[in-house]
């Protein structure tokens, strides 16, 4: 048995999300990419596993996931099979044999996800799918105020969908920046430890809140220590985000 | 009767073109906008024309068009009734009175096209709807030199399709420039007085031909002489292309 780590880009517009789903008709990444291993397998199953889920329509700069032939295979020959014989909108940029026990979920890591938003007032047909968008006045230094209250090591309870099964909530966020990248987008990145379920969505969704003025900056503050869903804003639209990198402790950047 | 100009941008991935079909369930941008002008023209039909037609899959980044309405309309309310009633893939960006006798196509003007083409060898999943792909060696001074051909007044009928049915094939090409515009992008820039059907793509497949060593240089000086489809390379994918501005002349620039 060899195992192999690869990274994958895809835009996640026609997928019902990362997770392969029991029901039919419905494209997954996992699913997607299980059709090509098996045949590549001689028909043999072969199980994908992914350092996260992402949504459905939300997209992958470089995710990484790892799964396990029973023969070792030539990484490019490899990488360009999974690539060409996979679907247009996965890429598979690189392929790279590692040891049995590494494992995209359990070895340490820290990710990067982005989230694009479209601030024209007509929206952009070319970013529709892949940007957020908020044609609102915005107060960019109120947001990068609030997001500062993100930094550290909370339980974000308050920040994930309620009815989440996990039950340790406390994650650390090391990076919460907003920046203007051209006249009608604004890009938040979040850098940090593992994020819950929907989290990113709820942060920027309050943010927006916060930068339309219609909650104070002093809300995220109150939001983790209530741990009260009911005072976070809405949960942004899947299209915006991004999951940009995916950085294993005591090994090279993964992410472009 | 009061006559608007507008200025459009759409994504052309999800229609069969600018042009209106007799088919049904075809969508076109031109069917798309008449279907919202005659619900805000209390259900009486509105014609709208178009610069020129764009082919199925091709983009426009400012497209003009025209039409016309019995009463006068506040431009600002006009323009937001239809970029938010139409599609979401058709943005309305501009919408200005002007005189009964101007015409999108026969006041004069020029246009700018691009062409955007994906170089990458894992084609990139965001591109690929909007950029065309090769994934083998590209000769980029060798393309440029051959783009000088193209310059100047030429009888272009050996780069369109053939069987079309306009008489005159003789058009002005005042800019034909192409630049890396980031590591695995290459961008192809088009500006005339007209194109004909296909011009741009046949163009951008020939010089892939030359890029690639598989066309001498001087191909695109013999293709113009002999007026021989045949000589010429293949037609290049849609997706890459985008009508980019239309500039009537004596009147300010349109395009963004």
């Amino acid at each position: 048995m060899t195992r192999y780590k690869a990274i994958i880009s895809y835009d996640g517009t026609n997928f019902s999300g990362f997770q392969i789903q029991t029901k039919q008709n419905v494209r997954s990444i996992q699913g997607e990419l299980e059709k090509v291993l098996k045949k590549l397998n001689s028909g043999n199953p072969v199980g994908v596993q992914g350092s996260g889920r992402t949504d459905a329509r939300v997209h992958a700069i470089a995710q990484v996931i790892h799964f396990d032939l029973p023969q070792k295979r030539d990484e490019e020959k490899l990488r360009f099979a999974l690539d060409t014989q996979g679907p247009d909108d996965i890429a598979v940029l690189e392929v790279e044999e590692v040891s049995d026990d590494f494992h995209v979920r359990y070895n340490k890591h820290e990710k990067t996800y982005e989230y694009l938003l479209d601030t024209s007032k007509a929206r952009d047909p070319f970013k529709r799918n892949y940007a957020g968008h908020f044609r609102y006045d915005l107060n960019l230094s109120r947001m990068q105020e609030a997001a500062k209250y993100l930094i550290g090591e909370h339980d974000f309870t308050g920040f994930t969908a309620s009815g989440t099964s996990v039950e340790n909530k406390v994650r650390t966020i090391t990076q919460a920046d907003i920046e203007q990248i051209d006249e009608n987008t604004i890009k938040f990145t979040f850098s940090g430890n593992g994020f819950l379920y929907k989290q990113i969505r709820n942060m920027v969704g309050t943010l927006l809140k916060i930068g339309n003025n219609r909650m104070p900056v002093e809300q995220v503050e109150k939001i983790i220590a209530s741990k009260d869903r009911n005072l976070a804003g809405p949960t942004a639209a899947p299209e915006g985000l991004y999951l940009k990198e995916v950085r294993y402790v005591d090994e090279e950047v993964n992410g472009y």
